[in-house]
């Protein structure tokens, strides 16, 4: 497992120096200031990591596999620094958002230039660029489906679970498919494995999202602090917060009732355990992952052994 | 003439026609309502126009050009909904703005979405989509730039007529130069006969700027009010502001000292003729027009009767 660590860890440096090494001009600096402060941002680089498995475990070529994956980590830094600006968060990767540093219009404009960097780099593939660039960009459209349903979702208190889930598979799964199809895309597979990795990659990310829900309440107790219960006393829309909605509606309506009590946050916690949502929803997530398993195991000819090793990692990581 | 203007017709309604037909999804509302509203406003449609004209001209699939053709549009489209919002803007098209008719959230998404669509269109290319994807992806990039001039630009007074050329080059020139050059690369051309395009479109596109300048002023006396005349006193840059104020620093800075004098319009108006520089400007875009028909007669096999037409109705347009 060191090894593994160790590759996970190699990866990620190079992508984080090619994407300080990507040829961005000085001027103009209203655009191009913006979009080399997003570079150098802490992100954690999951989903270009994961393309450089999906690849190896094709047997892909490395230097392409390195463009798909710059590509892929631009494209989720452009919908990012777009969402920031739609949900007014005001911090990303450690740092502030570009909308907050500068203004919406620089971060507009930053968003833009980032999604045409992506596109130039997937058109200098050398192979099967069409099918590739086809995906992306189905998966990008996908992506702001998913956005668009967090909106709608809004301080909306009748949604589902299901509807939450359609949301998610938006937002996070159809990227990380396209992480795991687009290599498989490059080297030619079959539609039925192309199939498999996309249903692998969703599972993932609907795993990864649902555990992102239950880190925010359970992984880090110091950081927990008045700002995130009282988002959930908003209206912040979570599968633990749908299901004590749906399942436990007069409870849930008391505990929230005072979105600026100050043990708000240990209650909610401690509801959540109580009722069974915590371990109903990390059931959730450990049978998407189980999915996702299942779905590599359906692939013929592979070498799944990291990729398998990258689902373990994304199921246990604790930040 | 007659049959000429009924082609330019005639592509533009299959243009409208086509845009309609695109499969726009129902849902989410929130993303594609949004999208069909653009596509329905009455824009001119010179870029698709410019597309199938150049495509034309090198006897390029018709199949092929449209879907040029609907990128083109799409992504000029795509950056006046973002734009829009930059600039305040509240109209596009004869009708609200999408931040204006819904809000900024909502056209940051619909634009993105936009560019997507383009993007997938262009992915359907059967020949050649690799290189035809990087030249429209960098014209996005320098749309971009052109944008970002733009906004630093905003209330600089010290601003030349380079910086300005250099600022509409990128931020019209560029996609004109790309609605020529993209059909040209479809049918392989020589890199020679690439770049004469390239220089025919950015011409044209600098031309129809600053014609588009001189129209602002003199165009329409009848909706000459006194919005573009404050809208001048407070910092808009055109061609002729920057002439007035680097020739005439100081009867010029008399006459828009009062932004809401009721005859301000009339006076600029006639500050530029009895100056000199409405025709100073009138010849610039005259050498403009000229420069690109120029660039025409270099390209060897050219049906170039329909693409100089194009050049005489986009120099003789009145609004």
């Amino acid at each position: 497992m060191a090894s593994f660590l160790e590759l996970i860890s190699f990866i990620r440096t190079e992508v984080n120096r090619d994407l300080t090494r990507l040829p961005i001009p000085e001027k103009p600096a209203y655009l191009y200031n913006p979009i080399r402060y997003v570079l150098r941002g802490k992100g954690k680089r999951f989903r270009p990591i994961l393309v450089h498995l999906a690849g190896r475990a094709n047997h892909a070529d490395p230097e392409s596999l390195m463009k798909i994956a710059l590509a892929v980590e631009l494209l989720h830094n452009f919908t990012l620094v777009h969402d920031d600006i739609m949900d007014n968060d005001d911090m990303r990767h450690g740092q502030p958002a570009i909308h907050t540093k500068w203004d919406d219009s620089t971060a507009i404009l930053a968003g833009d230039g980032i999604n045409a960097i992506a596109q130039i780099l997937l058109s200098g593939l050398p192979d099967r660029s069409n099918a590739i660039c086809r995906f992306f960009n189905q998966a990008t459209l996908e992506v702001c489906e998913g956005q668009a349903l967090d909106k709608e979702f809004e301080n909306d208190v009748s949604i589902t679970e299901d509807q939450y889930l359609e949301m998610i598979g938006k937002k996070t799964g159809s990227l990380l498919g396209a992480c795991a199809v687009l290599p498989a895309t490059l080297i030619g597979c079959h539609q039925d494995d192309i199939d498999h990795f996309d249903q692998f990659g969703r599972a993932l990310g609907n795993g990864f999202q649902i555990h992102d829900d239950l880190l925010e309440i359970y992984g880090n107790p110091e950081d927990m602090g008045k700002s995130l219960g009282s988002d959930i006393a908003e209206g912040k829309q979570t599968m633990m917060v749908i299901k004590a909605r749906n399942q436990f509606e007069k409870e849930w309506g008391e505990i929230i009732a005072d979105s600026t009590a100050p043990d708000l946050m240990e209650k909610i916690r401690s509801f959540f355990t109580k009722s069974g949502i915590e371990s109903e929803t990390k059931l959730m997530a450990e049978s998407y992952f189980n999915s996702a398993r299942k779905s590599l195991d359906k692939i013929n000819d592979l070498n799944r052994e990291e990729l398998n090793g990258f689902v373990n990692l994304v199921e246990n990581r604790t930040y």
